[in-house]
């Protein structure tokens, strides 16, 4: 679990800097892939080998009398969330969700000024914070995550989407979506594709904005899941307690058996952005006719972040070695997209 | 799981009779609660309540401007699998598999010959497999439905219904479910319902034949999951083994939990037969805006089985209580049914 939440929590003092404007050629030209006259489904793609590809994979798995056709309900994509749909520095953006649950629960645990790792939590300590290892950060997603209802929490979750703010950004974390994701998770249902999320990110708190943020209901989430109870209270009215102990890590090797015991079915495309979306991308590719296979590689320094093999957050090495060799798509995130974020679009 | 999978094994020894010919008058009457002129969406049901209420509940829900509309994505219903979908008796047909895949493999294990539980299975020895508990059919599901890749199991599956024949109806036990319920199953998507299977049958067993068989993919089967493992073999194949360690239980208070986990919905409709079905209901009845919570209750002695609140296999005793209390829909198998199989309707 906190492998899969948190990075080694050095990762938390990674950088913060100012944001760039960036401005955005205007740019109106259709690309060669794309039938003249057809609108194009990826317009915040530029030109190149991955827009390509994604548009070369679609037409082929869908098209009728295409050697590759794939029926509809076999048509299934597989997205990791963060990293690939939505930013994941400098934390986590459910690491930052903990901590300001750890903040608006203090005057409740006195006890927490003097105990770690709260009390790193509340004097800003980060080495102490570091220090306390993934046993502190297991007790911080415990002490935040668990212990209430599934209605509880999500409405936790809720209010604090609606009022947190991205350090470095200020803006809602919901904003820093990707909009060419968003575009090919479009252009992938206009297709007849299910887009599901296979995330190492709690499905509880994911479920609370992946139907508005990325039109993926709830029931196509996938993630880590903790033991929930059911009971019913004094006045018979059922509920679901979490409780503190995780059901099922949804990341690594944990990728494919949540798909499969999700799913039920062997995707026919995914996309992920680190090494903990390596075994979910050799599922996908093991499997019989077309494939898609693709990274988010993180090139951008200026409109978001640049990491890869020696990341604490997000770390691609391994995943992008397969890539290589096996020819999966890397995105390159600096080159391949006109704009990152849906607010940096031109008007 | 075994108690999931396999009722008190007394169970075992209910009785085997004959088929009887069930011959059906011709009935081409159309509902009062159906427009004149619309076809009958539920022809295998005579009007009564049960049929009224599933129909009303449709409408109600539906209709454009009705105060219980609901929106599509919030369509959800959820059926129990065995006894309600398909025959549970004498035994529950994975319990059935099990004991056939224990006689196929027994030349493999000369062990088994003087252990129990296998050796009275291997002797058809009812009253030692029944002495062998909770613990010995834990044993017999173990040794048959794990310890090989999910590809396997699933042929293993698949092989099984195309030879395997129901000991009464001397038919494969995929004919063996309930024309009505598939009615119900048919009209609900119609009418923009995403229908889920959730029992306490293991999600790999019936994705086999849930898709041709009802109608429902893999994605839409939720059920007790045991432990898988990825790995990736020595030629770099990857694969999914299945550990002999149950993952989640789906049944009872389970159920809850399984439809919360996998679907992050509350149902509208739910759809049981037995105790273990009990949670289900309560969960999916204590939302707000209309529900629709039915019971197959099992009276056709003739042309099924009748039991009930002394039943070893789909106990019904507290359910139907509640569903009395409550008014939930009682379907009455016998006067509610004009048909039970497929194969008895009249063509």
């Amino acid at each position: 679990m906190t492998a899969v939440l948190f990075p080694s929590t050095s990762g938390v003092v990674h950088g913060r800097f100012a944001s760039h404007a960036f401005r955005l050629a205007t740019c109106t030209a259709l690309l060669a892939a794309i039938p003249a006259g057809a609108q194009d489904p990826l317009p915040s793609w530029n030109d190149g080998a991955s827009k390509r590809a994604i548009v070369d994979f679609v037409r082929r798995v869908t098209r009728t009398g295409s050697p590759d056709f794939v029926t509809r309900p076999d048509r299934i994509a597989v997205f990791d969330n963060d990293g690939t749909l939505w930013s994941e520095q400098p934390i986590y953006f459910q690491f930052a969700f903990a901590l300001d649950r750890v903040k608006a629960l203090a005057p409740q645990h006195a006890e927490w000024k003097t105990t770690q790792p709260f009390k790193a939590v509340l004097d800003g300590d980060l080495a102490a914070l570091a220090a306390s290892g993934e046993k502190g950060l297991a007790e911080l997603v415990m002490a935040t995550h668990t212990g209430m209802t599934t209605d509880e929490f999500a409405k936790l979750v809720s209010d604090w989407l609606a009022t947190a703010r991205h350090p470095r950004f200020k803006r809602p974390y919901t904003d820093l979506v990707y909009q060419p994701m968003l575009e090919v998770l479009a252009y992938l249902r206009a297709n007849g594709f299910k887009t599901y999320i296979v995330s190492g990110g709690t499905v509880d708190f994911m479920r609370v904005f992946a139907e508005r943020v990325y039109g993926i209901p709830p029931e196509q989430v996938v993630g880590t899941t903790f033991l929930t109870k059911f009971a019913t209270g004094p006045d018979g009215t059922p509920a679901l307690t979490i409780e503190p102990k995780v059901a099922m890590i949804d990341d690594g090797a944990g990728k494919p058996v949540g798909i499969n015991t999700f799913i039920g079915r062997r995707p026919i495309l995914a996309f992920g952005n680190s090494d903990g979306d390596h075994q979910m991308l050799q599922w996908t590719a093991a499997g019989t006719g077309a494939r898609f296979m693709g990274l988010v590689h993180h090139t951008d320094s200026t409109r978001e972040w640049r990491y890869d093999r020696q990341s604490h957050i997000g770390k691609l090495d391994k995943a992008l070695d397969e890539a290589t060799t096996k020819r999966w798509s890397v995105v390159d995130m600096r080159s391949d997209w006109k704009v990152v974020y849906p607010f940096q679009r031109q008007r």
